[in-house]
């Protein structure tokens, strides 16, 4: 199958382009890339997939949103975050589906701060609140057998490392696992999660 | 106790005002009534709060966004939601959480298409799932013992007759207990809902 990843330079991007990469063909985008996308910007969705053309899934590790407290989120964090990790995943799907084949699949990326909220996550519970919301909903109305899911990663192991917070989390080549089975198993309008 | 309802001229919101007008002194916000505000407007939410001044609650029963499936929806419907019922109950938040007293209490509206999805339900469970992430999340940080909840209103019964869906749903009557524990019972964080 012909798979497009979002954010494929990433921790969790990388990782799920070599588990695919062993079954697959994996077409690699991300902001910096040959093939290169910016969630925020419409335009660069549109373009990213008129230059790939066909595939049979789209996998999102993509999107940002600030950390911070409530009274130290700015008005652009919101927009920021709205636009990026929100709009932006919600416009891979709306821009995206002429472009998978019959009973493909597009993949989003919410989070565990979804279900596992503190002080400083308010805008990124907000955002992966609102990618499962739409993943569970736009799964409903899709034509030819499309699907769509989002999965919930947990904190990855490489990422708590290099930001010095400990050894703890689950291994990005774990967590690619969950959109190996959010893209390819025969599931739509769902949320995969460990736990 | 000072309680700030918004979207009061609703039917929600009157129902809501006429139960908790039986033993406070409610203050009536809506597009177009004396206090007027319009929740994709931030600079009228402020001036809302600073015409109104201090309350013990502010409860909101306001915000829009569009139905329809997905390929239905425009970008303007996205921007409108997303400004309107998401950033605009963010905003009371945000902009409200000084003008209420200790230990007082910030009431949003989600809305049962979080957890019921339909085809045409999109863009309101995207909103409302988020809606619900933001009162989890800010609810964890918020000083003087102040609390943030959100409802998730079913079907109004009113809602139903007037649209012509016949007469199932829950009288506002009846939905307007859920703002009065979520405003002035000790919970923080929780959405209030139905079943």
């Amino acid at each position: 199958m012909r798979i497009l990843v979002i954010g494929a330079s990433g921790t969790i991007g990388s990782a799920v382009t070599d588990l695919l990469s062993q079954d697959h063909e994996v077409v690699a985008a991300s902001r910096k890339g040959e093939v290169s996308v910016d969630l925020s910007n419409a335009a660069s969705i549109l373009s990213m997939y008129d230059k790939v053309g066909k595939v049979d899934s789209v996998i999102s590790t993509a999107g940002s949103g600030a950390f911070g407290p409530l009274d130290a989120l700015s008005d652009e964090d919101f927009t920021f975050g709205l636009g990026n990790k929100l709009m932006g995943q919600i416009n891979l799907v709306r821009f995206g589906r002429d472009y998978v084949r019959d009973n493909g699949s597009i993949v989003l990326t919410s989070g565990i701060l979804a279900d596992h909220p503190n002080t400083n996550s308010v805008l990124l519970t907000t955002l992966n609140s609102a990618v499962e919301g739409f993943a569970r909903a736009a799964a409903l109305g899709l034509p030819r057998g499309l699907r769509v899911n989002a999965v919930s990663p947990p904190l990855v192991r490489e990422t708590a490392i290099k930001m010095g917070w400990g050894n703890g989390g689950v291994p990005a080549s774990e967590v690619a696992k969950l959109y190996q089975m959010a893209a390819l198993e025969p599931v739509s309008g769902q949320v995969a999660k460990f736990g």
